[in-house]
């Protein structure tokens, strides 16, 4: 397996394209995403667990009941949440993706991000389906990624190769942030294609084995939003004998995807909304994996450590703190926690006391923009990865005034 | 039941006093409080449900096992949690203050309120107790008041009168926010003195019974304390027959406790870090009272809608979202939101879909101090609030760097 340039177009057969449609105001932002494969792909995806959910959501859910799809039509600035006609505007998008590429509506992925509670007018996709489509290409992946972003301020894309069956195959995806990231059981939006023959049934035991470690280890502000998804589709184009059950290949597979997502997680906590600080907490000698990731994910959550990590201050306090309102059954006797970076590596606490440490050390090593909060609860081998992001004056300054 | 002036001196019977001894660096900040009864007084307290708890809270649980208190001493500045010598440290703090007051060490009610993980020296309140006892007085609750104070931008007291037993009683209290506000069936610093009579058992009832309803219902940043205590003492100088079981003395007891801890709730919530606004939501239609708590909660809690309340921003799908993914069990078709102040109000959302309005009048009414999130579940009977504050700049920058 190794990282290798590219994204939703790094699989064979995949073509994408992203243009400037008119659903937002701001002409110089792409809003209106499509990736296409030339042969129909087996399709699985994962949903928010918000009762309150997109359309597009469950129109999608519809169309993967068969567990095959050939595209995904994307737009944001909009999120065709909360109106009266969302289910039918999700299903007339659809038509006009499909219709557009000669396939059935039906194995279309559809989805929306942007404002809740605005009508979403489909005349500008509409008027613009012809040149969306006209224009995919195997270039196109990076146009596609950057009209899904809403607030974020880079696209983000990865592809992974790795081999199945003798032949080398390609996953590839891109994702949006920024805000509203804290997926439960789901994630935000995530479309991975690749060139894999693996079954519909297959694809969803990795995908969903996946975003329980990954997408739903990620959290910026603590805000489980209506439209999060993660898509898939595997058109078999490596010409590897399909994955159909267990085994060599399968793992080979999950494995792929996990490099993929890992690195999409990382990318998407780091880009969180005001975000000046990637924050990955790693959990180790937890007495299994469920108290690891609940101990992980509530000190990436803490408004408190956020922002003392925003400014490079060395409050273990907060972590210890946001263990122990974390609901996990832990002894904070036993709790060890070190802060490091690429500047090196500080132990701050040890047994659950303060242990002397140089602040000036610290302020060097928390000064970077990738930093690691160690936990170590000495009560056992189980480990959890949680990744989010500092919180900082422009996350109040980009929600303050979000709609205008 | 009406309320009058003072805080925990408005009851028969209490002194207090708050000075600066030395813990904290600034010396233009009172640092050291404390409340003294003329006579033992019938006490109990709720305390946070973090693992990591501070070390007075072990000692207060410890001496108000008997159910009798008639003093309170508390520092700013130093939490004294995840210190190794923390329980020796606080009892020696109740030993400095029983010793000076002249009563047993078992009947004061030890707290503290500041940084995690730095021991605390008590050379400044050893050197100092002389002085804080002698300055005791029926008008030292403001001193007291401000001596609790952490980054609280004013100090927080509030009191009642009402009759029991024919007898005019009073209740009293003092409270300190204002960041690590998210109680979970216990809540912040709070004191309350009362000079009714009543049992330890009945207080304890009373007491527990009540924050469920309203210390619990508060969130400034979604991080639970440490060291968060609600404590009382009733005197009974009030000379009202002892309330020893319910009935219409202990409803009037409980109707007095309800309006104080109401108030100091929203002084609370008003004064969260960086607030420039008191949020309450009132959630209507509940199929039952957990529910309807729990919705409260959720929107509250959501930082994109404080974020959106700072910005006077009438973002409602932010509610509908923070309310689908409350973990409750509602049809989000059927929730109406509406929002109010001062200015009035203004129906921006009626069974689960957005209906028009002027977002010249919304402005108008979220650019008001007190803002009301209206929410009606149209599915019942059960009602609740929450308390909380609007998302700023400021919370980044007092949180960014609390230590130095």
């Amino acid at each position: 397996m190794k990282y290798i340039n590219g994204g939703v177009c790094a699989a064979r057969g995949f073509k994408a394209n992203g243009i400037y449609c008119g659903i937002r105001r701001n002409r110089s932002k792409r809003d209106l995403a499509l990736i296409f494969s030339e042969t129909p792909a087996s399709a699985a995806a994962v949903y928010t667990t918000n009762l309150v959910k997109g359309a597009p959501l469950t129109v999608t859910k519809r169309h993967l009941e068969n567990g095959k799809a050939q595209a995904v039509i994307c737009n944001s600035g909009n999120a065709n949440t909360c109106n009266a006609d969302g289910i039918e505007i999700a299903e007339k998008m659809s038509e006009l993706a499909g219709n557009a590429l000669g396939i059935d509506p039906c194995d279309v992925i559809v989805a929306s991000t942007g404002v809740i509670g605005q009508p979403l007018d489909l005349s500008p996709v509409a008027a613009k389906m012809a040149e969306l489509v006209s224009g995919l290409s195997g270039e196109g992946g990076g146009f596609a990624a950057e009209a899904i972003m809403t607030t974020d301020t880079r696209r983000k894309e990865a592809a992974v190769e790795f081999t199945a069956g003798g032949k080398v195959c390609r996953m590839g995806g891109m994702a949006k942030g920024s805000g509203m990231i804290h997926p439960n059981m789901a994630t935000m939006l995530v479309f991975l294609t690749t060139d894999a023959a693996i079954t519909p049934e297959m694809l969803r035991s990795a995908l969903s084995g996946d975003v329980a470690d990954t997408f739903n280890m990620i959290s910026v502000d603590g805000d489980t939003s209506t439209n999060d998804m993660v898509a898939v589709m595997a058109n078999g184009m490596a010409g590897n004998a399909e994955i159909a059950s267990k085994g060599p290949d399968f793992d080979a597979f999950r494995e792929a995807l996990r490099s993929l997502t890992v690195k999409l997680c990382r990318e998407i906590a780091g880009d969180g909304e005001g975000a000046t600080k990637l924050l990955e907490c790693s959990v180790s000698g937890a007495p299994d994996k469920e108290t690891a990731k609940t101990v992980a994910k509530s000190v990436i959550c803490s408004s408190l450590l956020k922002a003392a990590m925003f400014g490079a201050d060395a409050n273990w306090g907060r972590v210890l703190c946001a263990i122990g309102y974390s609901g996990a059954a832990v002894d904070p006797g036993k709790i060890d926690v070190a802060f490091s970076s690429a500047a090196g590596r500080v132990d701050v606490c040890a047994g659950g006391a303060g242990v002397p440490f140089s602040e000036e050390e610290a302020k060097k090593i928390l000064s970077e923009s990738e930093i690691g909060i160690l936990v170590d609860l000495n009560s056992g081998d189980a480990a959890a990865s949680a990744w989010g992001c500092d919180l900082t004056y422009d996350y109040v300054k980009i929600n303050g005034d979000y709609r205008t």
